[in-house]
């Protein structure tokens, strides 16, 4: 196991990413409608921040998901973000997509990477798709692509089967293997434990190892860098913590100690000023609250919790008996 | 070094004791102008909750500061206790006051435990002033009380000037000694590190260790997750994270993950719902914002943060360079 080495806290490691998880996390607040001028800005920030992969949105199934719902960056099409971003040459910073296990039309709406802008396809799987995911990781990387893989909602996942299925990535072409704590449930002291099981795998076949958190329990930005100190490479985060439910690792937190100069917190700051913290008084719900910590607590998936939040409900103690008296 | 205990999770140290600070730090938020009902409330919730230490205010001079601009939890007479809470007989809940150094008329204004209703004298200082707190502790244990210290702003002081600090408590006849993390500024990793100095000295000299933290990084529950795993016993909350600036560890986040069952999370979650939430819609500000971030991050005192706030101020950009070009 690595030494935590974020405890020099002083120096930096030359081997983090920073991923800016911002449109496609934060796209299911708003179902992906971001105004292109938000999407240019975001990416321009991206650029002048140093940040290292910018997640875009999904790779969603059209027949699945309807263009009139949601917005472009639910589908991503090349065409939307040549058009919007352009052609990303020589700037640092990579693009990248996810693409949903079931819910994506991957051999037709991915092209190969030399026709297309993006760098990296993120396949998202829960454990029990693990065959379907491999084949869109081989697809992706015989298309050319770096690949990562999110095994979601491990926090209710059987430790054996997330060891069975680290096993089966490490034997794939897959690049990057995400510790995803999709129910913001783990502690940091479980994602220590966690990391060690992943880091163990990685350096068994040669993968690097990542860290998607979320902040139902306030643990979002400890848990990433409980990770970073495991020795977990690519790190998550979203301008103002913007994504599903009590949001993700803050952007402006993660850059705050990451010392390599080439991030910069000021480019952060004003984005979150001017582009993020407007979202709130337009309506997009996220954010810390005791609805949150409720489902983290009981490591339940967060929907009865931002249905809470939707309908403006406030009667806490309600929604605990609501949570506990299910049989 | 003790074994990082919480990493088991599912058990629980009988050693732990939870310290509801939120009546004092809060305070600070509202100039200690809380309403008998909500005090009383509160002490019924911190019973039912098997909350075990329940801190009121502060012992503030008379001389210093003005009744006339204070609530009475700057002071927190006697008789204002036996007024509102009273003899607190039988209950398991011990009563606690902080009596800050220099800004405290101890000798007149704390009377013998066997004539008063509080149980612990919680001494707050700065580093350079241990010997007059050393005075205040040995007067406070003479009079019978249990007697805790709270070393402020480590974050900003010589690790070889808390070393000595540390002795000096040791060879006193205090009972608990506290880190504090006053500015939030402090990372998990260093508080590892400054658990390690504090449990060494605690385990030559008898002490049990304390921690109080700060949520500028967001980080308050995490650092004392942190410190409760290194060893520390004394874990200072507050309802709703009530407390000066960006707010102190929640105490629902933190009943969330102690396993003792006399701690319960239900009477903490439904006074925050009818009292602490309450106190935003009137106007009480506190809680994570970038301001205080940013303080956290340069290792200030929150106070330019706190007016930020105050002013209704959200140009975070402007204050980040009134924070970046003190010379």
């Amino acid at each position: 196991m690595l030494e935590k080495d974020v405890s020099t806290l002083l120096g930096f490691r030359e081997s983090i990413r920073v991923v800016d998880a911002t449109l496609r996390d934060g796209g299911l607040c708003n179902d992906h409608h971001f105004k292109d001028e938000f999407v240019r800005a975001l990416y321009q920030t991206n650029i002048k921040a140093g940040v290292d992969y910018m997640e875009l949105g999904y790779k969603g199934s059209k027949e699945l998901f309807s263009k009139e719902k949601y917005g472009k960056w639910k589908f991503t099409d090349d065409e939307d973000v040549l058009d919007v971003i352009g052609e990303n040459q020589g700037t640092g910073l990579k693009l990248a997509v996810m693409a949903d296990v079931g819910r994506c039309d991957y051999k037709n709406d991915i092209r190969p990477r030399s026709e297309s802008p993006i760098d990296m396809i993120r396949v998202a799987t829960y454990i029990n798709q693990m065959p379907a995911a491999l084949h869109m990781i081989e697809d992706a990387k015989n298309k050319g692509y770096e690949v990562s893989c999110n095994i979601m909602a491990i926090s209710a996942a059987q430790e054996a089967d997330v060891k069975v299925a680290l096993s089966m990535l490490g034997q794939s072409p897959v690049d990057v293997v995400y510790i995803v704590d999709s129910f913001g449930a783990l502690y940091p002291e479980q994602i220590n434990r966690i990391a060690d099981i992943y880091l163990d795998a990685a350096g068994k076949y040669g993968k690097d190892i990542g860290m998607h958190a979320h902040n139902n329990q306030q643990l979002a930005f400890a848990n990433t860098l409980e990770a970073c100190g495991d020795g977990a490479d690519y790190l998550d985060a979203t301008y103002g913590g913007l994504g599903r439910g009590a949001g993700n690792c803050s952007m402006e937190n993660l850059l705050g100690i990451l010392r390599n100069p080439k991030y910069q917190f000021y480019p952060v700051l004003k984005f979150v000023e001017e582009y993020v913290l407007p979202l709130k008084k337009e309506g997009v719900l996220w954010g810390y609250d005791l609805q949150y910590l409720m489902t983290g607590i009981f490591n339940q998936h967060p929907r009865t919790a931002i249905a809470f939040t939707k309908e403006g409900r406030t009667d806490y103690t309600e929604y605990y008996k609501e949570l506990m008296i299910i049989d």
